[in-house]
């Protein structure tokens, strides 16, 4: 979703990104739902004119006739704003990565076992805060909030901020009851990259029994553009091997697991390298899991993987484990130590996954800035 | 929120209910903001507004040369149809009544304390799901999914299906930072019923360490009614005192402790009636915990109360603590028994709260009656 700049969302369009320049969908196509400001109306439309729509597209860029007026639609990545690609419905934060989770269990439950006993039999989620989703790009003030101190909990800005590097997912036909594993590609329409901005802090002592509630809704970021997933079939792999095998609803249905390779930056330098084709849960399983209980699904509601991490150190998608809870600070390149983030840090996230020609697609970035906590 | 009935929100538009008659609000007044189908565009319109609304109401029913033209305007409750009264923004359920939280800690961790040590901090609160909130009078059709078994996890309907009658509150005017707790009448437009089935089997084992999704997730009802909190202020009574003093921003501003009583009917008889003024935490607190990490709010962004429970018995909320988790079924006037809901079971929860005049003041009610699960 792009506009000609300027504040706000006026004029915001649906662009397509090749190279570093936009398309213009609106005035290529001549189609009007792309001229409204959100992916919603499209994705509404269904994969069989997903499917027409990436096919006039390719033909356009490729043909010879069309090159000339294509071309004239084209307006430089330079020269626009990005926006929202969609109008959220509901938001669930997956916790699908065994990698991940264990982590986090050996961070924080040290000596416990990493996983819940549950953790192999159903992909854990929650529900996360829709209204706080923002653009890529947008700064992130610090969080204020109580952390657990000795004599009672304390108030103030958070001290251990950390970002979650996520691959999220956008439904575009909505569901009224369960939609099973083999049904994925009918009701998602594609893929974006999410910074699920976390507050350790805050986390550890509000998160018992129900969940985490501050630490994670005063901002989640989001890439401006979103892969449909019918351009990732050159990037689909078999997902771990399943062991236990889960109940039949989660039986996977041909490989859903995806070949995309995240990169962290942090301050422009590459922390972590995340591999999501290592992600235990697949996204269909995920859908599939979110709906067995009957649960109806909209246009535009997003899900997402959780923290994206693989086996080695330089693939972990955060900072709660990149530094081991603050055990083991991370050196950066330019000699800067880091246990969380500090005021003026910035994120960037990208990822890529195979192409069908050989290349490899890019999905942009999600990036943001930290500001320091507004003072009450 | 009304329309002349058929299948459909269509002609949807607001009605203010009297006695058993629906003022048809967009005629009445000449205001086209009331002929939308939701409260949202008024509701942002914000307090000064809400108030020169009902006085005007309350001057269309009172002076005697407008009775003729308002009572024009009157349709019998019979005979109109009733909808969701707003469009659902984010949904937080919190845990809000000490009686309720103690109740449940004492069935899920026997031999525990029966609060977790942040309880009295802060109003602990989750996201639900806003796409399946609904209005009353909705069939809920019970939830099939995961269970804790002996040999691993086993699915089907859940065996462990409960009410929770809560209180909701609506916010009007929404906010981009903290919302201290002596700004509340500011943002929130009014309140309203709410039962959030709760699956207890599904909860049990995928809660940790997350919290509650599908147990919560496949329908939320909501009374057609939405009472102005300007209309509540004879209902104002001072909170249960605090124990310890709450963290600074928490503090109470004026007493927002809201004498509302609860009646809880299954199949028609009277169980429980839950008295709200007995909630640890005020509705005001829970914004302003909301929002102190900096999240923002939404005109039609909800929050709930949590179940709401009293020190007696027959004041409890929900059959998890009507039933002490099975142990103690309950014994309905006409012999039949129950620890939890059974299938064509329905739930009718209604509230009062003292009018300026002595009468009380009705909330209308939230129904719901549930079906057998959809086998996949």
């Amino acid at each position: 979703m792009f506009s000609d700049g300027g504040d706000g969302t006026g004029g915001a369009r649906v662009g397509v990104r090749i190279g570093d320049s936009v398309l213009d969908l609106a005035r290529a196509l001549g189609d009007e739902v792309f001229g409204e400001p959100s992916l919603n109306a499209f994705m509404a439309q269904g994969p069989a004119r997903w499917a027409e729509v990436r096919a006039r597209i390719t033909d356009l860029l490729t043909a010879e006739q069309h090159r000339g007026p294509a071309a004239a639609t084209l307006r430089p990545l330079s020269a626009v704003r990005l926006h929202l690609p969609f109008t959220a419905g509901d938001y669930v934060d997956f916790f699908g990565n065994e990698y991940h989770a264990a982590n986090a269990g050996r961070i924080f439950r040290p000596g416990g076992e990493p996983l819940t006993p549950n953790w192999k039999h159903l992909p854990i989620g929650y529900h996360g805060r829709s209204g706080t989703i923002v653009p890529s790009g947008t700064p992130v003030t610090r969080p204020c909030g109580q952390r657990r101190g000795t004599g009672g909990p304390t108030f103030g800005p958070s001290r251990l901020l950390d970002f979650e590097a996520e691959v999220g997912f956008v439904v575009g036909v909505g569901s009224s009851g369960p939609v099973p594993v083999r049904d994925f590609a009918e009701h998602v329409f594609g893929v974006f990259l999410l910074n699920d901005w976390s507050s350790r802090d805050l986390q550890a002592w509000e998160s018992q029994p129900l969940g985490p509630f501050l630490a994670k809704s005063f901002a989640t970021s989001v890439s401006p553009w979103v892969v449909p997933l019918q351009a990732l079939e050159p990037a689909r792999v078999s997902p771990p091997p399943r062991d236990p095998e889960p109940l039949p609803y989660l039986a996977d249905a041909g490989p859903w697991g995806l070949d995309l390779t995240l990169e962290v930056r942090l301050n422009g330098q590459l922390v972590a390298r995340p591999p999501f084709a290592a992600t235990y849960w697949t996204a269909a399983q995920m859908l599939a899991h979110m709906t067995v209980n009957g649960a109806s699904t909209r246009t535009g509601d997003l899900f997402a993987s959780g923290t994206v991490s693989g086996p080695e150190r330089d693939q972990r998608g955060c900072l709660l484990e990149l530094s081991w809870g603050g055990a083991e600070p991370l050196t950066l390149p330019d000699g800067s130590v880091r246990s969380f983030l500090e005021d003026g840090d910035e994120v960037t996230i990208s990822a890529t996954a195979p192409a069908s020609d050989g290349t490899r697609i890019g999905f942009g970035e999600v990036t943001g800035q930290i500001r320091p906590a507004a003072h009450p």
